[in-house]
């Protein structure tokens, strides 16, 4: 089985660079379930119920998020009627939404998991205690299962891998957007990379116009930051090859596309 | 001119990798210029006087060193008659070392400056005005300048980035010890990577043997951190090469080294 | 001379109590020189031009801000004319605003000063480092120096009081909005207080609606954070006796009043 | 019931000044329950058996901790044994050691909770879920209940005591090591004040040499910090009245006792 996942689509030009190249990455790659990471995905911050059924039409199967997942207040009106979104896991009992969901796929079933890291981050439950439960769970139903996470620090992202090694198919991370080169199989056979990367505008910060955020650095005066309207876009993915009887991630490919060239690992 | 530049070597494994590769990387790259991260050299913390030889002895012309710069009280005893070794500019003015140093390679002058990032870091002077300064300084006599930014946000470290555009040869990101893929020559010419990634143990969370880190994670309880001791090991670097005449960068490459393989961008 | 200095007002409760107190307070302690921070005057963030006449109206003769000096956007039109507010010194060269001002009482000349903490707080200059030069240049004029250190952490703001001990005629703490009961005179004659209080809503978190603040810890979701309309107020301050010829402090009191009682160290 | 609290025990000097003023101090105040914060008793950072049994000799009949339980390792030899140690209750689960005990006190049962904070400090399990899992299980036993709310933010901890207001009998703050003056009864009759202070050293940085630590401001470089030999002590507490039928506070006094003065509230 070929999972896809899509890198933090960031405003319009991610959404439109999502657009483009998602049906030729799809085919390219005969992807069998395609995941996206949409915490960006309106202004920056947040989903939108729109944006939300624009991303399933364009043939992403699954959307994770983040720390940004309740930006836009409306997403507390369709969270728990949407089927194709998980949230960080680790927000505490009683919030809305759901961190793991589970797939059919040609007869088979897979788990995604979006959970988020907490260093340098607001302090939610425990990921490493709560993954273990989720994992228990998931393995009866499937031993496929898909990690989302979604933190900042590099060695809780590091960790986290090694952590699961063996015991999910693959882990990969999110939210700092800018992809690593280091993914790899790790021994026990769990893709790994550190993160991979954003979706949108090419000449920005992390996503963010980039002279407010030079302004925010310089001065430490309040800011508004806004996606920068642009053609220039990049997208940012990975390719894992799983073995559907066991769960054993086999190869992991990073996809990186931008106005320049086409990059892969 | 080429510039080669080797992120965090931490501890032994660092040190044997870069023994190994350095000789072969200069002559394949054509390196005129070669620099070295040298904060995490000793026992991963710090850097000692005979280590700082071996750089030297292996190929190095500089070392730059980050937020681990004193870790190692004996710096204080040789760092200012060390003049292969930059330490972070924008720590206050009084610190033993100097943040900026200028060398000849072939009857041209280039400046290297060490700088650090204060984002999820300890509160140094601000690295932009901090810059300002030096580039003027360095202006006077080159307009061949290196930085490597020390940081941990990548947003504060594409911000630097775009900052300099146009106003050095090269900014590369160390300090998160993950290569990122982001390399890339910005519009006014500046080569520039988020992160070069660490020099060090493969099976490791950057650098750190891997248990006692999730069971730090896990626990919140003190740990003892150490490099775990390994033939397995992993090197980053890139290879720059600058227009001597103005200074501008036209191409940027990422190295990666480890055990599995060897990769280019 | 007797300086009476009062903690961060914040929204209507606050400016109520401190219009109906400030009379009193004044001459119950003979002040010679009123200084009151009013960085949460407006809404809880910010401070506006009527409010800013407000509190001279009511008796202030100068306003220190703190992190939320720019909270609101019109100060940007009105702090390089207002000569009774200082910010903090410490925002980087080129910041509207002043971080130190002189003020003629009874043909004596008083220096105020307003500098910011960096533990828990944005990265602004180096407190340690401002705050030396501008003592240098205040102490051409006068020996009668106040500091408003707005700053977190209880040891930055022991710290730079021991710092200043015999330097300055006082510094008092503000930011954390309770007020401590540390006041003392340090050993060389600075008199100090690690922090002043909060001028507000008595029935609340630190000035915010209750519920609000609760839910926020509670959810780790987007809470919108309001000042509590009410009349239970409390109001935080101190009063510092000088010696005029020396700058030496003699006495320093905390004021502390709310609905319940009236209470001084 | 009088329950005296007394605040962050600072090495030597703040053990001297335990050993010195406890036994007055419980007679004054006709202490039936005396709990001593133990977090920093051994040269500032965690705790020792041998001082552990003092403190019971001088006249503390429980222990609470902080996040500088585990600093001395020997307290995992003895932790799960000392039946009159509090740690964090929100540390994860299988720590060593208990965050909720209970004792006898004429007739009447008490219990004694310790939990830490998360903003400021390291992200530990949620105490707003945790404090109402152990307040569940306490009132099968009993109403009176006394919690010790190890925190850095001033906001956490004033929104921890109002969330319990009602529902236990005390909640007091420590970790800031600086004695707020903003005790009282809340409205549903929880004693509450946002921190008692430390017990120590009265010429330091929050327990800490001056020198050292103003060194570290200044220079951002290694720094090691002890706690000053000194004769000069503070101490810091707290007793509180409480109803035993019913478990509601009626009244709430500080104390501080330093070489100048002794102040109540
Ligand atoms: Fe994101
Ligand atoms: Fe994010
Ligand atoms: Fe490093
Ligand atoms: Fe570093
Ligand atoms: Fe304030
Ligand atoms: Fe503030
Ligand atoms: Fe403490
Ligand atoms: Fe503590």
């Amino acid at each position: 089985m070929n999972i896809l996942f899509i890198g933090d689509v960031v405003g319009k030009p991610g959404r439109t660079a999502l657009k483009e190249h998602l049906p030729n990455l799809k085919k390219e790659y005969k992807a069998d379930l395609t995941i996206v990471n949409g915490e960006n995905a309106a202004h920056g911050k947040g989903l939108t119920k729109p944006i939300y059924h624009n991303f399933l039409e364009w043939g992403a199967d699954m959307i994770t998020m983040g720390n940004h997942t309740f930006d836009k207040k409306e997403i507390f009106d369709f969270i728990d009627d949407a089927d194709r979104i998980v949230r960080p896991a680790n927000y505490p009992t009683g919030t809305p939404g759901i961190g793991m969901r589970f797939m059919n796929i040609h007869d088979k079933v897979v788990a995604v998991i979006n959970i988020q890291g907490r260093t340098f981050l607001p302090p939610l439950d425990d990921p490493f205690q709560v993954i273990d439960t989720l994992i228990e769970k998931a393995k009866k139903r499937t031993s496929i299962i898909f990690v989302d996470f979604h933190a900042e620090a590099t060695s809780e992202k590091q960790a986290f891998g090694w952590y699961l090694d063996g015991r999910v198919s693959c882990v990969v991370g999110t939210h700092t957007h800018v992809q690593t080169s280091d993914e790899r199989i790790l021994p026990k056979g769990t893709a790994f990379i550190t993160d991979v990367g954003m979706t949108g505008p090419y000449d920005s910060v992390i996503g963010t116009e980039i002279e407010s955020v030079i302004r925010r650095f310089r001065t430490s005066l309040p800011v508004r930051f806004e996606v920068p309207e642009t053609n220039r876009t990049v997208l940012s993915g990975v390719i894992v090859s799983v073995e559907e009887s066991t769960g054993i991630a086999k190869r992991i490919k990073r996809i990186l596309i931008n106005d320049d060239h086409i990059k892969f690992s």
